[in-house]
C-alpha cells in the first residue's frame, strides 16, 4: 500500500508525518519539486531583515531527517507531469511513472503575477520559497538598492515593506484596493497607514500597478520590486486529472479533505475551506491552516476517520513593531454575507496603568439578531496574539457576545488589566445591541 | 428610590457606577469603612518591591470623582453595624441610620488569621488594604528585616515573596498543603518550587504553621512575618440580617447576584459563584469575578434583568518572572468532582525557534467519556495569559477536545509557532483519549 503525497512543505509533510504514525506499514512517498521540505516560508521577510541569519535556520526538517527518522520516502527535485487516476499513476517530469493507492496534493500557490507587466524584470522579485529568499537577500547584499517598491499590502506586503525599511531602504507600498490586508476595515487601514508613515514608509491605496518600468513604478523611482500582490492556487495538475475546483478557483473536498476522486486528497494552499462564520468556501491559503489540513489528509489516506471543519479566517502581522490581528468578518464583509452587523470598538490599557499598560484596540462585530459574535480585531503592541486567539475561539464556539463579556479571563497586573480589553469590548457591543 | 451599598472596593463600585448608567434618577450612597475606595488590592505586592511608587497610583478613582463624575454618594469610614431588612435600614457604628429600597452587600473578605498564634505581634503583617501596604512598607523601610517568613503559598503568598525577595530579604514559604496555588498539581508545584530556588526562596510544603514566635516561625529565624494563608468572607453582618449563607460559608445568591432577601444583592468577596464545570457552588475571591458580581448586582439593583453565570476559576500569577495560570479543574480536582480525567501535559516552544521561542509548558484535562475540556494550566515567560484565556473561553462554551484542536487560532513568527503550543497539547490529549 503506497501513499503518494505531491509537495513537501507544509500541508504535504504534515500529512506524511501524520499518515507514517497512524499506519507502520504504509509505504509514503513524498515528490516535492524544490529543492528542500518542510520549512517555514513564513520567517522569510525576517531573513530578509536579518533576524534570521541564515536559510537553514528556516528548515525544520530536511529529507534525510525523514527518511532516516521516519521512515518516510523524501524526493526532491521531483516534479510531477501527470496525475493519472483511472491508472492510479503520477508521472514525474523525467517519464518516471509511479504507483499510487492514495494520493495526496499539496501542490500549494504561487504569487500571482497576472496583469503586471515588467514582472519578469531582473530587479523584480517576489517572496515565496527559501529560493526567492536567497535571490533577494543576494540582491540587496550586491546591488544596494536605495528604494524599493513593495506591490501588495496584504500581511506579506506589509512584512516586507517593514523589512526592507529596517534595512534601511526607502519604501513605497502599493495597494489596489482601498484597504489594507484584505479586509474592508478602514480603522484598520488607518492604523496602519499611521505606523508605517512614523517609520517613512509610504503607502498608496488604491493604486493599480499595470506595469513596471525598469526604474520605476506608477511614477515612483525604484531599483527594486517586490510582488506581494496575493496568490494563485497550484491546480493545474489538479483539474488536468479531472479533479473538481470550488468557486474560489482552488481545489474543493470534503470535511475529510478528499476531493471528487476517491482516495485522492487535497490540503494547503491549493485548496479552498469552510469559513465556519458563513458557512461559505473561503480560499484563505495560511501555514497553520496547510499544516491542519494535511495533518487530516493524512490521517485518512492512512485509513482513519478524521474531519476538518474549516477556518474564522484568522490571521496576525507585526508591521514595524505594532501587532495587527483579526478574525471573522469585518462589520462590511459581515453586511455583505448578509448579516445586520453591529460593531464595538474601544481603546483601553493592555495591563493597569501603574504597571505600565499601553493602548490596545479591540473590535467586535456581532449580528443584531442573534446576537453571535461574527468577528474582531485587537491592534496593539503586546498580547494582541493572546486577545485575538480569544476571539477566535469563541467564533469557533459559536458563542454570543452575552456569553463572550462574561467569559472568565485571566487577570493579574503583569498580564492585563481587572477588565480585560476584550471584557470592555463586549460590554460595548451589548450595549449598542440592547 | 434609594440603592444603597455596603463596600466601596471593586465590587461595590462597580455596583454603583452601573446602576447610575442604568438609572439617572436613583440616589446611589457607597458606605465604606475604610479610608479610600475603587483601588486595586492586587497592586499591592508591587508597591512592596518599589515598581509602584505611590499608594496613590492603585487607587483608581477617589470619592471627589465619584461625587463629581458620577452623582454617587460616597461615605468612607461609614462602619455598617447592622442591617434591618423589616424596615429596610442600615445602622452605622455611630448610630445613625440609613433607609434603602435597594441594597447590595460588597463586604469583601479579610486575611484568615484563624489558628495561628502570635498573628498579633508587631512584625506579623497581611496584605489585603492599602493601609497594610503602607504599614508593611514602613516597617521595610524603618526596620529593615532581613528574614522573612511568609505563610501560605497561594498567589498572594508568592507574589509577596517575589516582592520582598527582590527587596533583598531572605525568604521562607510555608504551605500547610503539599501542593501550591491550591491546585493540587504536582507538576505546577514543582515548576514553582524550582523557580523559587533558582531565587533562593525556600518553600516548605506540608508546613502548617500553628504559632508565630517573636524571631521564629516553626523553627526558621525571621523578623518579618506577612500572612497569607487565604482570606474569610465578611459574611457577618449579613448573616445577622438573615440572608442564608451556601456550603462554601459565603452568601448564597441567585445568578441575578440577588439574596434570600427580595431586593437584598451581594456581590465581590462575600459571595460564593457557580463553578462552570462542576456546577457546584464555588468560593473563589478575585478582582475580575468580583468586578463582574458587582456590574450585575448593580444592574439588578437598578431594575435591569442581567445575570452572573459563574466562573472557569481562572487565574494567573506571576513568579519571579515565570507565568503561571490555570483554569477549570486539574486531574486530581476533576477526579474528585467525579469525572473520569485523563490529561495531557507538553512542553513546546511559545515561537519558532528562528524567533527565539523559548519553552512554555501547556496542560490540557478532559473527560474520558465526553471528551468535554474540564481544565488547563500554561506555564512560560510569555504569552502566558493569552494562551490561558483561549481555554477559559473553551471552558465557558463548554468545547471538547476535538473542536478545541482545530481552534483556528493566530500565527505569524513574531507571535506564535506554526503549531500553537496549545494544539500540541490537544493533540496529545486527543490521543488519549482515542
Amino acid at each position: 500500500m503506497r501513499l503518494v503525497i505531491i509537495g513537501g512543505v507544509a500541508a504535504g509533510m504534515s500529512a506524511a508525518a501524520r499518515a507514517r504514525r497512524l499506519d507502520k506499514a504504509l509505504e509514503v512517498v513524498v515528490l516535492e519539486r524544490g529543492p528542500a521540505v518542510s520549512y517555514g516560508a513564513c520567517g522569510l521577510p525576517y531573513y530578509l531583515s536579518g533576524r534570521v541569519k541564515s536559510l537553514d535556520e528556516l528548515v525544520v526538517y530536511t529529507p534525510e531527517y525523514f527518511r532516516r527518522e521516519r521512515n518516510i520516502t523524501v524526493r526532491t527535485g521531483a516534479e510531477v507531469a501527470a496525475i493519472s487516476h483511472p491508472q492510479r499513476q503520477v508521472a514525474l517530469a523525467g517519464g518516471e511513472r509511479l504507483h499510487y493507492d492514495r494520493l495526496v496534493i499539496a501542490t500549494g500557490a504561487r504569487p500571482d503575477r497576472r496583469a503586471i507587466e515588467g514582472a519578469g524584470l531582473p530587479h523584480v522579485f517576489a517572496l515565496h520559497t527559501l529560493e526567492d529568499g536567497r535571490r533577494l537577500r543576494e540582491f540587496l547584499d550586491r546591488q544596494r538598492p536605495r528604494r524599493a517598491a513593495v506591490i501588495g499590502a496584504g500581511y506579506i506586503g506589509l512584512e516586507i515593506a517593514d523589512a526592507l525599511r529596517s534595512s534601511g531602504l526607502e519604501v513605497t507600498v502599493f495597494e489596489s484596493e482601498p484597504d489594507v490586508l484584505g479586509r474592508q476595515d478602514r480603522e484598520l487601514t488607518k492604523s496602519v497607514q499611521a505606523r508605517l508613515a512614523a517609520h517613512r514608509i509610504e503607502l498608496r491605496l488604491e493604486s493599480r500597478v499595470g506595469a513596471i518600468e525598469p526604474g520605476r513604478v506608477a511614477g515612483v523611482a525604484c531599483d527594486l520590486v517586490v510582488l506581494a500582490a496575493g496568490v494563485r492556487p497550484n491546480v493545474e495538475l489538479a483539474a488536468e486529472a479531472r479533479v473538481d475546483l470550488g468557486r474560489t478557483g482552488a481545489i474543493r473536498v470534503s470535511e475529510r479533505m478528499e476531493t471528487n476522486l476517491t482516495g485522492v486528497y487535497a490540503a494547503g494552499d491549493c485548496v479552498e475551506t469552510v469559513h465556519l462564520v458563513t458557512g461559505g468556501p473561503i480560499y484563505l491559503p495560511l501555514g497553520t491552516t496547510a499544516n491542519k489540513m494535511g495533518r487530516v489528509a493524512g490521517a485518512n489516506a492512512a485509513g482513519a476517520r478524521e474531519r476538518f471543519a474549516g477556518v474564522v479566517g484568522t490571521f496576525i502581522v507585526q508591521v514595524c513593531g505594532l501587532g495587527l490581528g483579526m478574525t471573522g468578518l469585518s462589520a462590511v464583509q459581515a453586511r455583505k454575507e448578509g448579516f445586520d452587523p453591529v460593531s464595538a470598538r474601544i481603546e483601553a490599557r493592555d495591563r493597569p496603568r501603574y504597571f505600565d499598560g499601553r493602548p490596545t484596540t479591540v473590535e467586535l462585530v456581532a449580528d443584531r439578531r442573534t446576537r453571535r459574535l461574527l468577528g474582531g480585531a485587537v491592534i496593539g503592541e503586546d498580547g494582541v496574539a493572546g486577545r485575538l486567539n480569544v476571539i477566535a475561539a469563541a467564533l469557533g464556539a459559536r458563542i454570543g457576545v452575552d456569553q463572550f463579556e462574561q467569559l472568565d479571563l485571566a487577570y493579574a497586573p503583569p498580564f492585563a488589566p481587572v477588565w480585560d480589553p476584550l471584557l470592555v469590548a463586549a460590554q460595548q457591543l451589548a450595549k449598542l445591541l440592547d
